[in-house]
């Protein structure tokens, strides 16, 4: 690696003072330095013959400059969707002259605590967290708010006050496809999907409500199946279980799942045992994963986040620190399996 | 934002002079300052009561520490490939203390030009070059290498010299999959992909070949159909045509895809055309993208880069320059698609 040339070294080479050059290449110089035509169009041409470029980490300690580098917090062990949102951030912060640093968390609290003090280190211009299901997340956050730059939130985890936040309308999409899905003659219309620990699935079971109202129909608690796999209780035991009670017994002729993972795992197991969709029963899924939804047999109906609108909000936040954004509305993507 | 306590505060708050707790909080300080257990350890608890950091920016200015950031060039744009590396390798480089900053490319020289330019700003410790197909790009690698710190390329492009570089090799799976499909009986395994531009792709027409010769079988040119898709030319109809003349007029039983999103589109057309997969016609992927091979009926047999594998190269070639890593080798991961 070259060594970078300095403002001492050009003013030797271009035969001024220092003063000069600081004068010439310092954007915010608040000297009274004046430098003559000839002197700053030499002084600029050995720079850009040495490709000078201002020296970041002193105008930083100056005051004269922000790093632009702006820290996201994921978890991409736990769900494609932070992959999928990760690209189009990374495209609206450029567009802003900021660039992306990834901290990856875990749940493990010791380890988010490393990755914020290491956020501080580094003089980000502002954090965006997309991530927070950590144990012990509401001390550490409220511990680390007050420490850390302009900050944004992906929904507020409980508890955590003094952020800016960007929040997802899970229910309209479930509202879309129940209409969707009345529209098209089903008369029961299932949903299934796992707990209510979340409020994205809290937000699920609400748009399930509103749809079915607005379509006049009744809510059938034998038509809701909500549970979450346990080490004594296996995925593919809750889904033979969720078949067997909605399409079964309940007759449903139309299921909403919580997730595309789930939704391709009804499908087969619906195919299995001679239920074709959308035949006999429709399928939705949810999160528009699209290897998954072009993948299946029929191609998967969805519920679409709108990631660059998300990623486009989360990126104006840090800049407009107090506005409320309306959140971003999730939407119905209709494929084969539901028609 | 708290402003961050200094050395000078510090030094106030615990009445001692600067240059003394300089001497207890700079690890590599150089002076001669002899401090007391007492103040030594009245100005530890003081930083840690006011949660003080060094500051970075000063510490790298002094030439005391690197920035531990590694700049990641990318286009997440036009594969999966770079989502499914990506957080493989910011495991890998945090294990190391090192912290990933995404630099994303188009084919546009300008833009990675001021990528590029960005990147000597912050004053990376290494960057990793995992996208590199950009117009002009032998002329602008050229350029830059020696302004950036270690580089280190996933398959140096042509023309370029002076960086390490970590390989794949993308022949050892298909060659893998030749075995086992010989093995299980197919007698005419066809290869359809993309042309052969890339290495990559040329490294897969070398691995059928060795595999081919190792079980025995002829090369015969009308099982190989290597077309790229056009504006006057759609994929579709590529597709169409591949089953056309490997599968029904070459009587393959059996094609090993370019990869995993054409694989779906061959298995989709030989559906249509009652050619059932693997019961007349085998089928086998390439990227072993989980959620396309696990969504399909039959489940998708593909070739696995090893990804894990893949990243920790990348980050140990950083620490290594100079060291000759053997490439990564593909494998093939047997599904239904191939039994």
């Amino acid at each position: 690696m070259q060594k970078r040339i300095s403002q001492r070294e050009i003013a030797r080479l271009a035969n001024v003072r220092q003063e000069t050059v600081s004068a010439v290449l310092n954007p915010n110089s608040r000297g009274n330095t004046r430098v003559s035509a000839e002197s700053r169009e030499r002084i600029l041409r050995i720079a850009a013959e040495h490709n000078y470029r201002p020296n970041l980490q002193a105008r930083i300690l100056r005051g004269d400059s922000g790093s632009n580098l702006i820290g996201v917090l994921i978890n991409a062990r736990i769900s494609q969707f932070f992959y999928d949102l990760l690209l189009p951030l990374e495209v609206e912060l450029r567009k802003r002259h900021r660039r992306m640093i990834i901290g990856q968390l875990g749940n493990d609290a010791a380890e988010a605590e490393s990755v914020l003090q290491n956020f501080i280190d580094y003089n980000l211009d502002g954090v965006i967290v997309l991530h927070h299901d950590i144990s012990d997340g509401r001390r550490l956050f409220n511990h680390y708010l007050p420490l850390l730059p302009e900050t944004v939130f992906l929904e507020v985890p409980p508890g955590v006050s003094g952020a800016a936040a960007v929040s997802i309308d899970f229910a309209n999409g479930v509202r879309e496809a129940v209409a969707h899905l009345a529209a098209g003659g089903r008369r029961r219309i299932a949903l299934c999907m796992n707990d209510l620990r979340f409020l994205s699935m809290q937000m699920r079971l609400e748009g399930y409500r509103r749809g079915l109202e607005e379509a006049g129909r009744p809510f059938d608690e034998s038509l809701i199946f909500i549970r979450e796999p346990r080490p004594d209780y296996t995925f593919a035991e809750l889904i033979s279980d969720a078949v067997d009670l909605l399409a079964v017994r309940g007759k449903a002729d139309a299921v909403i799942a919580g997730n595309d993972e789930w939704a391709l795992a009804l499908l087969r197991e619906m195919n299995r045992r001679g239920l074709p969709v959308p035949g006999k029963v429709a399928l939705v899924g949810y999160g528009n994963i699209l290897n998954i939804c072009r993948s299946t047999t029929p191609e998967l109906t969805s519920i679409h986040h709108g990631m660059e609108e998300l990623a486009a909000k989360l990126a104006a936040a840090l800049e407009k620190p107090g506005t409320r954004f309306p959140p971003v509305l999730s939407h119905l993507v209709v494929r084969q399996s539901s028609i």
